[in-house]
């Protein structure tokens, strides 16, 4: 079969004189949009596993892609007690480990990282760091720009941000020579009353501005891809509401267990670990009005209208609109793995949910009644991350006295993982006599045609952090209102007396519990 | 670089449970839709190029593939004194030259051949022809199902309709056994009055429904293709109007010139040759509104309120709207080609136009505003067909701010020749750090994945007329409605004082006159 599919850069006249010229947009495979102000980067937490696997070979990448400043430091801080060069051979290995140690390169990179040992909850041990760090200032004219990295287990948040302000670490120069701003990670609290106890802590001596909350999910660059699909393109704006949408399946999943986050998944549970964050996200990006500029404000703006008009689940008919799941025993690639309760470090009787789907109605115009099935779970059989909007079928077939009432309706994906790819699902006719239809589906992949550089969702969120871009950041009102619609959820599962009901098992490597299908139907 | 895009059969499910199934319309690679009722064809002007070259080799190939019915017979008739023996004979070189003979089947074909000279205007000669028809009918079992195909100049159809009505071939039998059609091919008279007189001939002995006009342009498979992809797909026909639309571009350029029709051209010239039949066609197809049900009055119902809404051109401004032209000579494919008035049997001074580029306006909701460009030429430098819908700009663009104002809009394209494809032109992120987009075009070749036969326009129609579907044959009202609309224009560019201005000189192998290009800017 000739699977052949053409695809061309820009729509080429395809004969002079009979097509109107393409406006010409330039556009260059450029990877960095401008190079951020001298500054010092200090992860909190260095000695941990983030800073090894992600935020240095993040920076490093950047380092050879010429998109940090210079100068540009990096102080590493954690309890450990190591020297600089201690340090150094330490995040030499964690390229090496990354496959991205370049030796020549690393000599001047390495130059710039610094370390030292901090205490986190002992004042005199931050204000030596602020002392360390104003000396480092001076000496290689960072300009008293501080990005300060929380690499640390959330319970450390507050004291540590607490700590940061108590030794004036968190003051930005009022002439506006020096910056400081300060990065978090998810979870941004676990339900809404430790959510804002964080943010007052954050604020004690952080302004909105300076507090950069990361979902790297946002820097996928087939994620930021989504708003540029929906409105740079006229074609589809105008059927992108409830009068064309049958419905929306929003799909994160993963084919890995709990790993080594046994600790941390038993408090989280899949809500909080995957939808109080990156599915809210994408639910955001495919469902929000388009804003009147690219600006992160007005972006966050529409996104908080999205949130605003989740409709709260009926509690008297919770499983009609939400369905949890725990992993049994099961195999997956040809390979047997264990029960979630079976898991080194999960309480035998584990109620914590490894899988949920649910059912989320947008009390708006552009929405009423278009169910966004919501799903994410681990040791699926597939690790796939996928927006589907799935059209309605034709309001009336002229065809269907040959073909029948149903023409199989119009699908569009939006592919994530593994393939970065928009798919569009259309009918064509069928060659040959008869009058037939076949379904035929167009993918466009998105490196497709693009041989430069691509920055990696850390890599993005460290430049954008370095630029003082928010775009991709969550802003504090979405957090809140993400766990106003999550929390009443969660202490339903949670503290209810026949809260175990609501849990299925599923088979591993499977699409989870049996009864999730249902609600799709 | 990579050019890969996948095109995939059916919009498979991309992870059970996450996406709801596909209904599942069953489709077979079927060639045939039915076998026609037992019949004989009779070609009038069997001695002729149309016969050799299209009618003959369609047929057989229809035999080849089962789509004739059983018992079947071709009668030849033409001025040329020939044995059955003498015309099987030039038959079977017109399937040799084709390409397509087979010799082995050829023998069970040629048994269904029979020929018998007429006199086209002697009336003792079409009751010699009677009374074979009758005699062979008994014989062979064709049951009186008859097709007269006029394989003549259209300055013999008015007499020929007249003789076989005058001598009861016409007729068909009251209980319904033995049906009668008769099958004329372009040119449908000459403007308005000639093709009004045209039809009156023929409805002298034939009714509405036993006459097939022929417009083979409709029986390609991607001009088929148009209305199952507007009307089976609920996503485009929701965009299809004024609103999104920019305008529309039809095109059929040829680089062949006049090659041997030099006395037919200079009467027609390519409003006739091209715009009153293929080009009105292609129009109507793209800008109709969708029928209730697929049957031929249905479907040539709404074309006929296309036609009806045509806006005349202001005979004033005749040049805005209007572009004729002429070649001169020039190179095409690195060969020098002859002007026009130099071909032989061509007028030194011929005022024959062999382009025109119109800019039509339908006055209805849907499309007022939108202008249908037509652009049809001889010698040009490709040769395509294609309709180019080329959509409006966003309404805003957010990203103004980082792009500027414009964005390169969306085009569909309906390739019918060379490429039989679907291609979408669209905007998506270009990889990398900066928001910057880029425009990639998704191609859907239209016989990919498909291997079964297919059937050639000639094929289609033949079996067509069989089968008694009107679907892609001219009706009455829609021959007249063009002729409406193109005969004031014909009457102003072929008798008012200063025609010779209208008519622009261009090259061969470009894109035709100059002027044309600044109609469309």
């Amino acid at each position: 079969m000739n699977n052949k599919v053409e695809m061309r850069n820009t729509g080429d006249a395809t004969m002079a004189g009979t097509t109107t010229p393409d406006l010409e947009i330039p556009y260059e495979s450029c990877l960095i949009e401008g190079i951020p102000d001298p500054c010092m980067i200090v992860i909190v937490g260095a000695s941990g596993d983030l800073t090894a696997r992600k935020i240095i070979p993040a920076l490093f990448n950047l380092f050879l892609n010429d998109g940090l400043p210079d100068p540009f430091l990096v102080v590493g801080c954690a309890r450990t007690k190591m020297s600089n060069q201690e340090f150094r051979d330490k995040m030499k290995n964690a390229l090496l480990t990354a496959g991205i140690l370049d030796d020549q390169k690393w000599q001047d990179f390495s130059k710039s990282l610094y370390y030292q040992a901090i205490d986190y909850v002992e004042s005199p041990s931050f204000k030596a760091l602020a002392g360390s760090l104003r000396k480092l200032d001076i000496k290689n004219g960072t300009g008293g720009n501080r990005i300060f990295y929380l690499a640390i287990p959330p319970s450390l948040y507050k004291s540590t941000a607490h700590m940061l302000g108590e030794v004036g670490l968190s003051v930005e120069d009022e002439n506006g020579n020096g910056w400081v701003r300060i990065v978090v990670e998810k979870p941004f609290g676990r339900d809404l009353d430790s959510a804002i106890d964080l943010d007052r802590s954050l604020h004690e001596h952080f302004r909105e501005h300076q507090i950069f909350r990361i979902d790297h999910y946002l820097a996928k660059e087939t994620v930021q891809n989504i708003l540029m699909f929906r409105f740079a393109n006229a074609i589809f704006e105008p059927i992108w509401n409830r009068r064309y949408i049958d419905h929306v399946s929003i799909t994160a999943a993963e084919t890995l267990g709990v790993e080594h986050r046994a600790g941390y998944y038993e408090q989280a549970g899949v809500l909080r670990d995957m939808f109080q964050n990156h599915m809210m996200q994408l639910l955001a990006l495919t469902a929000m009005d388009p804003p009147s500029v690219f600006e992160a404000d007005r972006v966050r703006d529409e996104k908080v209208k999205v949130y605003r008009t989740m409709r709260p689940f009926p509690t008297d008919d919770l499983q009609g609109y939400l369905v949890l799941g725990q992993y049994g025993a099961g195999t997956i690639d040809g390979k047997k793995v264990p029960a979630y309760r079976d898991e080194p470090g999960i309480n035998p009787d584990s109620l914590t949910p490894t899988f949920a789907r649910m059912k989320v109605f947008l009390d708006n115009w552009r929405w009423q009644g278009v169910p966004f099935y919501l799903t994410s779970g681990k040791r699926l059989a597939k690790k796939i991350t996928e927006i589907i909007i799935q059209f309605k079928e034709v309001p009336h077939s002229m065809f269907r006295e040959i073909l029948g009432e149903h023409i199989t309706a119009n699908r569009l994906i939006m592919g994530i993982y593994p393939d970065e790819k928009i798919s569009l699902t259309f009918q064509t006719k069928n060659p040959g006599a008869r009058v037939c239809l076949r379904s035929v589906t167009m993918d466009f992949h998105y490196h497709q045609n693009y041989n430069g550089p691509i920055l990696d969702a850390y890599e993005k969120v460290l430049l954008d952090c370095m630029l003082g871009d928010h775009m991709l950041f969550w802003r504090q009102d979405g957090v809140e209102l993400c766990w106003s619609f999550l929390t009443p959820i969660l202490k339903e599962c949670e503290t209810c007396g026949d809260r175990a009901k609501l849990l299925l098992p599923y088979k591993s490597g499977t699409s989870g519990p049996e009864v999730a299908k249902n609600m799709m139907k």
